[in-house]
């Protein structure tokens, strides 16, 4: 068939995103879906949020629905200023830029700093929406040797910087998606003092920091190099995904660019929701809900962390997330997560493969589990059933070929 | 001061909107704003929002509040998909993706047709922001030359065709932004053939038509060339602007790409959004409340004609719209709209200069005036001190120099 559409050289790089497919498999009623990354809809503060559409409808409905600021609203930014300072974070709320959840953040990243051809430094494995972000700029992605805590030091040192220069380093400090893991103190400063000394800045994404479960993680990255570094967070985690609110905070200097990005992208993020988000959490709301939902997860956590011990097979690898929504398996040599993905949903359950979180060289023995969206008693039979799957596909890899 | 970070190629292109800057300016209390297009906030339906806000938060809390589908909520995919039947366009369902406010179209057409150097013709003039969307993505712009039903299709026709070939041409037939011109019947049958024959396909933005005054415009180019055509609609001027709504509708061969690069750029708008306006529109709501728009804006419209009429000096030319929100008005000889400005402002008005809007060759003596967002009377104010101005002005220009 011949057309008239002409598409960018971008688009073919662009692909479907894998997850989005299984989450597709994974909507047939009935399965356990350990797979997406879905807060525990009893955590959404559905009253809240009601009272306040209410009140933003009455007290302010002209400014709630007419076009707004591309910057965000006002008070909500001072909000995130004064919150961050929590993280050791010293910002004005004018570096702030509300986001049409931080996803957009990473778009608008993208667009302000990747080059075709410019290396941008990505974690071993790191979140996939990252990748999809950044893609469409077309930067060569350089992925850095990383262990339980993180990137290493060494890797960042490393890091080609002639000219393009390696544009940035993507880094998620805490309990990261997909391995769950959390820098600690010392190797944060370590990132930074390599990222200062090799000259490369840090874009530093946050949704999950808030999700610990008995100590909050060490300060943040940015608040440890503050000029070179663009710091992400996101209300998705601890309020509502359904709002699409995030927020950039960027040093003085990238501020109007990446203001300009988010104009030119979708004039404004909705000032009704921004309104509707920072009535809620005005006063305080989060103080008492956020730690609802930590207690929720460190159960749901818990849950999980034991069934994989009484039902995983040897061989399997995993560490006890601190925190966040993930657990991280590495399965037996000889088995591969994505192949035995339409067993598993045959079985009733889903996970993501890991390999769907690498820039390069994927891991075909690593998988992703979700713990957030079930409940204890449904993750302890989705993770029995994930032993069970398990255990006969190694059987079956032992048995000699027919 | 030496800087860590190194911006993106596309960023130097990227500059602050000069409306931007004027609706800064014009925020200053007592200030007659004809500069911005908003909406009328007497148009806003608060109690119907107001009411759905509270039906989709008791009826379906945790779908609303949840992540959702990049494409959409299938509903309100389906309700777009009969609406713009309404305009001749046949389309399936599956053809809609739901954005971000038709502002995010914008941007998700650049980033999946326009490559670095590769040209995308644009009406003279054309709508500012659209500019500033396809911008970063390196387009050249064309610019068709047009006359008072827009682009003439000799233009169209003598558009480059060789590699990388001209990608799109960028037309809003309905009350252009900023013109406020519409493209009658035959011209759209022109334009549609020499677009066809030149093989450059049609991004089609209609965010006015609903706003006609006296008649309905012709059918959607769109409907004229399905295949050829890409279209984008909104909710903005027809309910609120503060709920990011728009649409894209889309030939099934570039469906996938734009849905892709929707996920990258946010995941997907915000469901609980999508929600509630599907529950005030389902029932046909807008079938009574868009015609109240009308009456209100057809008022404002005569307002501002009688006003020009009265108050304008000889040599002001302009043309009255049939729809929309923009008048569009040419001073005479040696008079500039973006020198006066700044006088306009201190005698307690504001207009954006025409020259925002051109890509190439600016008409320094072009303004827009919008009449949707002040009263009948003040409209008659605010144009009677623009008279007074450019009176005073003709009279400095025709003093001889000191």
């Amino acid at each position: 068939m011949t057309t008239v559409w002409t598409q960018a050289r971008r688009a073919a790089r662009m692909n479907p995103s894998i997850i989005r497919e299984i989450l597709k498999v994974t909507e047939k009623p009935g399965i356990l879906s350990m797979a997406g990354g879905l807060p525990s809809a009893d955590t959404f503060p559905v009253e809240a949020l009601k009272a306040a559409c209410d009140r933003v409808l009455t007290q302010a409905p002209r400014e709630a629905l007419q076009y707004a600021a591309s910057e965000g609203f006002g008070p909500l930014r001072e909000w995130v200023a004064a919150r961050v300072a929590t993280l050791g974070m010293a910002v004005r709320p004018d570096q702030v830029l509300i986001t049409s959840g931080s996803q957009q953040g990473l778009d608008l990243v993208g667009k302000v700093l990747c080059d075709a051809g410019a290396p941008v430094a990505v974690e071993t494995p790191t979140y996939l929406g990252a990748l999809q972000a950044f893609t469409p700029y077309e930067p060569i992605f350089a992925s850095l040797a990383s262990d339980a805590e993180g990137p290493l030091p060494e890797a960042i040192a490393a890091l080609p910087h002639d000219a393009p220069g390696t544009r940035f380093s993507y880094l998620l400090p805490n309990y990261q998606n997909p391995t769950g893991r959390v820098m600690g103190a010392a190797r944060r400063a370590e990132v930074v003092e390599a990222s200062r000394r090799a000259g490369v800045p840090i874009v530093e994404d946050n949704p999950y920091g808030d999700l610990w479960f008995d100590a909050p993680p060490p300060a943040a990255l940015s608040s440890l190099w503050p000029e070179g570094s663009l710091y992400l967070g996101s209300f998705s985690k601890v309020l509502t995904p359904g709002f699409r609110l995030g927020y950039l905070i960027a040093p003085p200097e990238l501020f109007p660019k990446l203001l300009q990005a988010k104009q030119a992208a979708d004039l404004h993020t909705p000032g009704f929701n921004q309104r509707v988000v920072h009535e809620v959490i005005r006063d305080g709301f989060l103080d008492g809900h956020i730690p609802t939902i930590r207690q929720r997860y460190k159960a749901n956590r818990d849950a999980m962390a034991a069934g994989l011990r009484d039902f995983l097979p040897p061989g399997c690898e995993w560490q006890s997330p601190e925190g966040g929504m993930f657990f991280w398996v590495r399965l037996p040599e000889g088995l591969d997560a994505m192949a035995l993905l339409p067993q598993a949903v045959e079985a009733g359950i889903a996970y993501v493969p890991g390999a769907a979180f690498y820039a390069h060289q994927a891991d075909a023995r690593t998988l992703r589990l979700s713990f957030v969206t079930l409940t204890p008693e449904l993750i302890g039979e989705g993770v029995e059933k994930l032993g069970r799957l398990l255990h006969e596909a190694l059987e079956a890899a032992a048995e000699p070929a027919p």
